[in-house]
């Protein structure tokens, strides 16, 4: 057999529809019309999601030395977000259209000036998106069209709303009615999600269901230091889920309002190199990617330009993967100075000093931080590894395969275990006995339904990187069975040893 | 050495000091003065915690060939709730004292009438603890007294307060200020934290907070029939956190307001002896705690009175555990009926009717329910594997040891490596050594601090079942080390291929 990868672009809806349809992904409450912003996790969506969690932290807290992992409460006493800046900051430009009561972001609303012969004869609005200026153009040559304008128009300059001058705004179309006139100034909209603890109902029972993880390494620094055995440099790790009321959802599972992330506080003397330091994890975060099965030539660095970070920090870069939907943040790694733990000791009264034997010196720990969310991860890996194949067979037909190469170490399935035939008993006898003694360690499937072909095709589509075939050589000859392998499709014979071995190897 | 447990019984003191301690459970947010109901994992209790949901994932749904996971979102479309029956009824009756501003559970607020000679001369009030009838009788000694009221009071009656009689309810008096006429008629308070999706803050984007995963198995039931490849009997099984806004969380980690579930939907048909896969289930989860190393003469069933069931309740048992508070419920197996789909059915208008190949018959399938949460095996944990006992050294020396008799299979901590002596490079460079090795399969733990016995005794309270010690017969001679057992405390030598072989046997 041999493959060519037709090789266009993968789209997200052909991710969409490969998630739905083999239950990696479905929309929430579905039946229910589904719920926007919110995603649940299937069969294999489940099992990819552990995986890709369970790999992060094996690497990050359990194989190295100097870093620990905490569960804090999704829910915390509301001082810790008053301490860290997000009951006054954590917000995004909102804008109402008064008519239509639909709601934007201010910063995703774009719109220019009709320009004709110099003058400004009108304004047009469009919704950001791959071909927002393509978009406005069309608007401004048919909004002089029907206002039977005569003259040279020129061309559009995007801005977005919260650029616009107050003298624009009334000026400016809604995206919903096509009339100027009915959107408001942008105004900050808190995204915490609001609750009350307790039975009272008041505003002294507000709470909020934390918008990131990391505070919760903040707020326990000094309970780790205390009891963990920790040594500075050390770093407190979590994943979990965190909760964002984006006001635009989008992009599948990249941008929900539930999502789930793993973060990592690593701090360090305050005397300490933090920029090599920095790098070091933005070097080892990239390893972290590929080792997951990301090509690296999906990944750039992104780092934010100095005029753009906030006072505190001395300097962020993001990894970046090129989705379908363009390069976008995956892992952002911020050196954020003492901010945070100093902002909780002034706002606790807690003292949030480190005493270091070595120097004899008290101080408040500096931090590195690399943070990423395990469902942007996932849907990483499935764009990267989505294909759509002709392959040959034996007798030199084509046909089609959509495979999902995904790496050994994340796959929701690791081997397929499939009899040759399913109605001889001494195959499937000797095919169950190798699925429950793989099944005791690994995620393994059994299947014995239809051509072994099509049986192929199923678990090169969910990303089954090995099909282990007993066939009569099995039985009757040396034990071996036949090794398939899901991105070159190769078969070699191999024992039970090797395949264990194999997996030893692969899966870790 | 030998050990004697000095077997007073264990005291939840004891068990809080110890997760304080040894950083396995901090209060959420203890630098603000804790939230009442919310808890954090430490460096360890995380460690604990995830080995207990990854057992339960591995036996549960990789071991098994008829159970499915899935990962459904925390926040779901709000008629989940209404069709669930959650909005109208789930609920805890709710008494306020207008006076204190306090509010109480009704059902553990317990009260008496004062009856002396034959009449009664006042009520008394205590909430529920371990001694509320002493409480009660001691009260309503006081109350007499107070009242200078002569002859024989009659033993205390106790009832709560949900029992109360209209014209009794204002001569209680409320437990905050003593006196009667301040608590107001039980009402029905919604458990369900409540928030609102979406920039609009009105009663149309409500949306809750679930207090069980289970439903998310049941709105998903239909996406998974169509892409799991699934046959009845089959399962669907769920990790992850609900929300409960209890009125008095208590018991530490046993009832909060934040916690974490694992529950599972058996499926099964309409036909099919639910009886005999209710018990079978019962057994499987016994069967499942023992084998995470909980005594068997610490569980218990309940079978929840005919009575007491919901009209389409076939039958609920509970397997209780002893904890030192009591004998309390662990993990619920309801036979549920068809109840849950058939009401998602109704309220969806999408049918959830499966379709048996060998029967040609389309029905809803029935279901068997095992719930249980992570927090009350974690504590079941520690209070079954919690020990202080008096151990005698070599030379005869009585000391203390605390020991925490955790299961191989969830220790926080499988082996410590420990080299003999700190300052012989020999010795630490081959415990090193095998500490690397161990690290890429298992949680291990290198200490070269302080006296091996004190090392041994700092592995003990954390539950570690294995040290390995590093010594000069190591490295001069046969290449064996001791191997330190920590519930015996008897020491043996061993090889690394023989320490590898008993992890692989012991941790699974």
């Amino acid at each position: 057999m041999s493959a060519e990868s037709t090789a266009p672009a993968v789209t997200m809806d052909a991710i969409v529809a490969l998630a739905k349809r083999r239950g990696f992904v479905f929309q929430s409450s579905e039946i229910y019309g589904g719920l926007n912003g919110f995603f649940d996790y299937g069969p294999l969506g489940s099992e990819l999601k552990k995986n890709i969690r369970d790999c992060w932290w094996n690497d990050m807290v359990r194989r190295r030395d100097d870093v620990v992992g905490i569960e804090s409460s999704i829910i915390m006493h509301p001082k810790v977000w008053e301490a860290s800046g997000h009951v006054a900051g954590f917000t995004d430009p909102l804008v109402d259209c008064k008519v239509s009561k639909q709601r934007y972001r201010a910063d995703q609303l774009f719109f220019s000036p009709v320009v004709v012969d110099g003058q400004t004869v009108g304004y047009v609005s469009a919704l950001e998106s791959e071909k927002t200026a393509a978009d406005l153009q069309a608007a401004a040559e048919s909004f002089k069209r029907k206002k039977a304008i005569q003259g040279a128009l020129a061309p559009v300059a995007p801005r977005d709303f919260t650029e616009a001058k107050p003298e624009e705004i009334p000026l400016i179309p809604s995206p919903a009615t096509g009339e100027p006139g009915s959107l408001t100034e942008p105004r900050a909209f808190n995204m915490m999600f609001e609750t009350h603890v307790g039975p009272m109902r008041d505003s002294s029972a507000v709470a909020y269901l934390r918008p990131e993880t990391a505070q919760g390494m903040f707020v326990d620094f000094k309970n780790v230091v205390d009891t963990g055995r920790v040594k500075l440099p050390f770093g407190i790790a979590q994943i979990g889920k965190s909760f964002r009321n984006e006001i635009t959802p989008r992009n599948f599972i990249f941008r929900s309002r539930e999502f789930e992330q793993m973060e990592m506080e690593y701090f360090i003397s305050e005397d300490a190199d933090w920029d090599t330091c920095h790098k070091e994890w933005i070097e080892w975060c990239r390893q972290w990617l590929i080792s997951v099965g990301l090509p690296e030539t999906h990944l750039s660095l992104y780092a934010h330009p100095k005029e753009k970070l906030a006072f505190y920090s001395k300097g962020t870069v993001d990894i970046m993967f090129r989705y379908p939907f363009g390069v976008q943040e995956l892992w952002g790694i911020a050196a954020r100075g003492n901010y945070d733990l100093t902002q909780h000791a002034n706002a606790s009264g807690k003292p949030m000093e480190y005493f270091d034997e070595a120097s004899k010196k008290k101080f408040v720990p500096h931090v590195i931080e690399p943070a990423v969310g395990v469902d942007r991860i996932f849907l990483a890996v499935l764009c990267a590894g989505y294909a759509e194949e002709d392959v040959k067979d034996d007798k030199g037909n084509v046909e089609k395969r959509t495979v999902l190469r995904l790496s050994p170490r994340i796959a929701p399935v690791k081997v397929a275990v499939l009899p040759l035939l399913k109605n001889k008993d001494a195959l499937t006898a000797r095919a169950k006995e190798l699925y429950r003694k793989l099944q005791r360690r690994y995620a393994v499937f059994y299947d014995e339904a239809g051509a072994i072909g099509r049986r192929y095709r199923r678990q090169d589509e969910i990303g089954t990187p090995w099909c282990v075939t007993i066939d009569f050589e099995t039985i009757e000859k040396d034990g071996t069975f036949t090794l398939r392998e899901r991105d070159s499709m190769t078969q070699k014979r191999i024992t039970e040893a090797d395949l264990f071995a194999l997996l030893e190897a692969q899966v870790f």
